[in-house]
């Protein structure tokens, strides 16, 4: 016998948590469209070329990719040497924002020339599976491509903020900081352009591993002992300080002019929002790193104490579509984790009752004609009611412990004389409480019940 | 610069597309539900023994393979001979059928006893593209499962028939047959059974090549003339016969025992249905056969003389789930292919207008402070107002213009001195009607317009 499990990694959704997804990705897109995003989707496959290169080594490591087949995977399978780039041109889409750039290049004449939109589609990453981890999940991006402007950074981070709030996440903050600032705290501490990579992995793990932890991993990714050490003041300066006194600080310890611009471009965007959902909630972190590698501007993450890694982050990237184009095209966007928001509202039990249940059951009598009984169904759904038909002929009383074990409210009792004289039964379960109703009365008691 | 375009027979849907996909679904899914269908999502990889020989040898073909990674993969590529076996144990979904059968195996216990489900989601098969036909695309099935009882044909063919009607498909019909009568139309007419399969695959082609096609190529495969033209007049029975003469006709030349009790649950659903959506449309075709090997008694095809090809198709096929558990568990259902409506209603032109744009773009003049008006905006957008932010200083007759190219009605200029009265400008770009406004008198006014 096969296994009937999933594979690894990835997961079954049963009706209610169909129903939790659901709940929570109508929340989303809500406000995706109020602030004006357009819906695109892409195909599940990329080209590789299309993704190769674009989310660093680990990145083009967790890519599944799709074998050739037929006549094709044959001939290479005859070849002396099999290598890895003969067995595949397509893989698995890996995040949004690259399907995104693609898009752009390809129908930019057909999109607005500021094109805001949002998708909302699976990912796969063939990462180790852990909790809240999956192999495929589902990510929510808003983007904006056509404009540098910081009001675009503005539209993003209040998007997501507003989600946050329908969501009914308290405590929730958006980190933020600025690439040219992290390439700047990595000059002035004289660690050299070499190793910017590898300092930056380290500094991103400072929430999980501590001061500590981050200084023992520079020195031993090859950083001089002070430089780690700068590094770590510069990236922990924001410690029990303002959003002001943060960038004033940083202003005196980052004297180069494009990090000057760069801390303007961040007091700007706290400025633009300070009447906006995201205004409370941003918080320049100079320690926030963000992985992917093609961000250029301001990046962005979803924190909270309540929990330890992130919702979701983004940033801007304004050299991607230009990857694929002659183009240069700037653009900024946010995502956010659909698995992780689900698992702490999980957690935190904060989701409504989202039963999805019929209002009606019709219970047919195992003597009554069934024509009549179908024909009678099919009209209260018509009408807009939800109804379950008990399929089998069965005793009522094994009808309605069936119709009570599903939470269905009302049974509908049709014999054989009922079915004749059309009037029916409708049975309030809980109660007790019986009707004997025409069509009509039937319509009105479900309609407003 | 590499290639933009999606992979060969998948697509980009822009904004327009996916609100013309998101209507048709929404229309397909609020009647599933009022049929008291629940949602079921499963993942996009399947083990390969869970999707392997159930779908004939033409399926397993076109089955996506996913590629092992890493180490695994390195070792594989070291063997003398590779064969297609070691390099993948994971495959993209081929349809909703067998993953639903799966997941009835392994949560049987938690499921209801008659589990009437619904799924919408993309499917992989690796065809040779053409018009209507792409490699990714979306079935829009129901099912339901634990019950050998006519009346759960009746719920899937009425569902599947209100969901054509809620789309304004005129003239659509659904072919119905049995897989027992076609088998016992092999049997009559001498056909060995291990023709059976092939007989069947000519036979299914009888709207594309005709009659005399048919029987042309019935001998090519090995059926002796006579028995082609027996086979062929079974099939060809029901023309210009309504679908009680159809089995008065059939029950006179079928009369095997299991042929009589097939025709006779035809006899009943056709009976069950008569006050339905699905009566009216529902016609006995003894030339319908269905690709898929798992069918095991009655099975549907929407049918239309205004295309060939069809709309979805089902049946009943009552050993899949034993095929992934000891219990064996009856099941009925019907899948609609989302590609094939969207372009018949492109094509018909049934669409009504779907054009998603703000109600209102805001335009803050080159000297406007900002913070204010992203303010503003915010609370119009709170107040569930879609609304636009012009993202960059512009001049207002460039702002004005690309309001009016975006299709949005109104425009809301915000002037320094506008901004510091908090009185603002609405303007109709359509009429160039212009209002004076406070911030209760927008609410007011965006909220009717």
């Amino acid at each position: 016998m096969v296994s009937t499990k999933p594979p690894s990694g990835m997961r079954d959704y049963l009706p209610d948590a169909v129903a939790k997804r659901r709940y929570v990705l109508g929340k989303i897109e809500n406000v995706f469209q109020r602030y004006g995003f357009l819906p695109l989707e892409t195909p599940t496959m990329e080209h590789l070329t299309t993704l190769l290169g674009k989310y660093g080594d680990e990145g083009d490591q967790l890519l599944y990719r799709v074998l050739h087949r037929g006549e094709r995977l044959s001939r290479v399978l005859t070849q002396d040497k099999v290598e890895v780039a003969d067995l595949a041109e397509l893989g698995l889409r890996y995040d949004l924002t690259v399907p995104l750039a693609r898009v752009v290049a390809q129908y930019g004449h057909l999109l607005p020339r500021f094109f805001k939109r949002y998708q909302i589609q699976p990912v796969w990453r063939a990462d180790r599976p852990a909790k809240g981890r999956f192999r495929e999940f589902y990510q929510c991006d808003v983007d904006i491509t056509g404009t540098t402007s910081l009001l675009a950074e503005a539209e993003v981070v209040n998007a997501i903020s507003e989600v946050l709030e329908h969501l009914s996440f308290r405590n929730v903050r958006i980190a933020l900081n600025h690439r040219v600032v992290l390439r700047s705290m990595i000059e002035v501490t004289g660690i050299g352009h070499a190793l910017e990579e590898t300092a930056l992995v380290a500094i991103d793990k400072l929430d999980k591993i501590g001061p500590s932890g981050v200084q023992d991993e520079l020195i031993a990714r090859g950083i001089a002992p002070a430089a780690a050490q700068r590094l770590l003041d510069l990236t922990t300066v924001a410690q029990d300080k303002d959003n002001t006194q943060t960038l004033n600080a940083l202003r005196d310890m980052l004297p180069l002019p494009q990090a000057q611009a760069a801390l303007d471009d961040l007091a700007t965007l706290c400025n633009l929002t300070t009447e906006a959902p995201a205004g409370p909630r941003l918080r320049i972190a100079p320690g926030l790193a963000r992985g992917l590698s093609y961000y250029t501007g301001p990046i962005f993450e979803v924190v909270s104490d309540d929990f330890s890694g992130s919702l979701g982050g983004g940033g801007r990237y304004d050299n991607l579509v230009g990857m694929f184009s002659s183009k240069q095209v700037p653009a900024v966007g946010f995502s956010l984790g659909l698995e992780r928001i689900l698992l702490l509202m999980e957690e935190q039990q904060m989701f409504p009752d989202l039963r999805m249940t019929a209002q009606v059951m019709v219970c047919p009598l195992p003597e009554t004609p069934l024509a009549p009984v179908v024909g009678l169904t099919s009209r209260l759904r018509q009408a807009g009611i939800t109804v379950e038909l008990y399929p089998e002929p069965a005793r009522l009383g094994r009808q309605l412990a069936n119709t009570d074990d599903l939470h269905i409210p009302y049974a509908l009792i049709i014999g054989p004389d009922e079915a004749a004289r059309q009037t029916y039964t409708l049975k309030h379960l809980a109660s007790g409480e019986q009707q004997q109703l025409d069509e009509a009365g039937l319509l009105r008691a479900l309609r407003v019940g």
